[in-house]
């Protein structure tokens, strides 16, 4: 295992002793974890984690966005892509391209090595949430990461130009250049320690994520929307202007009636929000935004550097 | 691919124009196709090859005797186990066992993609004979080779020590150290082309294999014994004196009520068998097997060498 950077910034922050709950998809939340990491231990954390998006790929199981999360914690992400391991190596890939098969997904050999143990274990009988565990322990996390749900889950896109397609068909053949007129995932039960995660904990924060794909999943279980009505919840709204960060966020937005921006974040999520942190670009729509939820945090949510990440950190935490 | 070693001795044979049929298992029969190879066209080669042992690990599909002997026709073959490819790496493996999952038996990164390529086409609905057409085409090989059967098989052994158990648990977990009271495997169909493969050929060779684990389930297949008993049959016996060369043979050959012998070959093989090659050190039972069956070829069938294998291989096609 790579040894953990600690920044030296990091030091100058006056540790707040509460326990989190991070909603996480596979992009912008890990960023926000990585700062996070930095300023919080570990022990106080838990992130609970989409699975929509999870299939069967090659004999393997890929749960991307947990494994994102799990990579990121241990200091193992691929930065570049936002999935798999630095510096991993592709020799069964290699192999199979040269024997005839290329898998839609471009996974290296100790990436495989997780999602062929997560195949290995369903098949015997485990629980995701339990592989997970196994897993992250494995990493040498001491943070929780906690699956949504341990039911197999879906996610399809309906479009106008392919009808309903699937959702790693959209983000990867068609490379989302699809108009997308509904986004439908199946009800899935929490995984057994969801809700006690959110219940127990002193403050929700929602990473820069797909506010459709990779939050509102998780919001959709029973039980989740009624206990984060308790908690202080606090949200980085993915979005500048009417443009997201990465990916097909806007797209989705739309297909669900919301504004493609932090407005529109703060409708889909008004109902239990206290807080939503925008960027300085997005200023002049603090009292706009107001008028919807409690408070706006108007800051720089661009995370490119360490520092960027640790001082957005700072901010949701204090 | 590796360049294809030519032995300056296999300019020197006269090539007999004919098409064979080997039947093989996991080690002495790939030994012998070494040799056979270096001195017979590929493509005039079929190789008919025993499933019985084939089975899913870690979400793979092990066909071990069907890729020893892909691995042999390709010069891939690890010579030191007689599974796997020769410089492989162990990635996937290293990576499995840090996160605290051990394969019982060692599979490389290459060669996990092999295992990996057929599980995955297997789920697509695909028959295992084109799985294995299509691996050996895109490994180059130009010899056919044939399972003897698509369907599921399944062996067992019944042990004084642990009642019935898997045969790799036998293998592997038990080291072979236990007393064989019965080898247990059901019957399956042929697969389409094995009846044709050797109806169609000139002469059908046993090479030194297992004759309880490896050939006797090929030969129990409702129309192979019919079939061999209108061809030219010439089998190597795998035993000297009364000790298997490798592996747990003469453990089964008792089991069935046969001696650990050569001349217990011959007797297994006899309603079909013209001609058994037996070794120097097994002379003296010569007459006593040409009572058994018209016709015993001593030679020397230690296959140490390249030049050994070429020999018998020699021996066995003039």
């Amino acid at each position: 295992m790579i040894k953990k950077y600690k920044n030296p910034i990091a030091k100058k922050i006056k540790r707040v002793k509460i326990m989190i709950t991070v909603f996480s998809g596979g992009t912008g939340t890990p960023k926000l974890i990585q700062g996070i990491k930095e300023i919080y231990p570990e022990e106080e954390i838990t992130v609970v984690v989409n699975t929509v998006e999870n299939l069967y790929m090659s004999r393997g199981y890929i749960a991307a966005d947990i494994d994102t999360v799990m990579y990121t914690f241990a200091d193992m992400i691929d930065e570049e892509f936002w999935y798999g391991i630095k510096g991993d190596t592709f020799i069964v890939r290699e192999q199979l391209i040269e024997m005839g098969t290329t898998e839609l997904l471009r996974l290296g050999d100790k990436d495989r090595a997780t999602k062929l143990q997560k195949a290995i274990l369903l098949e015997e009988g485990w629980a995701l949430s339990d592989i997970v565990e196994l897993q992250k322990d494995k990493l040498g996390i001491k943070a929780r990461i906690i699956p949504m749900s341990d039911e197999e889950s879906e996610i399809s896109i309906v479009t106008k130009e392919h009808g309903e397609i699937e959702f790693h068909d959209f983000l990867i053949k068609y490379q989302c250049n699809c108009e997308v007129l509904e986004v439908k995932y199946a009800n899935v039960s929490p995984s057994p320690k969801l809700i006690e995660s959110i219940e127990k904990c002193d403050k929700v924060i929602f990473g820069p994520s797909n506010p459709i794909t990779s939050i509102r999943p998780i919001i959709s279980i029973d039980g989740v929307e009624d206990a984060l009505k308790e908690k202080e919840v606090i949200a980085v709204s993915p979005f500048v202007g009417k443009s997201a960060f990465s990916g097909p966020a806007g797209q989705f937005m739309n297909a669900f009636g919301y504004e493609t921006s932090s407005k529109g974040v703060a409708e889909l999520y008004k109902s239990f929000l206290n807080t939503l942190v925008i960027d300085n670009q997005d200023e002049e729509f603090k009292e706009e935004i107001e008028e919807i939820i409690p408070n706006v945090i108007v800051t720089n949510t661009f995370m490119k550097t360490i520092e960027d990440k640790i001082n957005l950190a700072k901010i949701i935490l204090e």
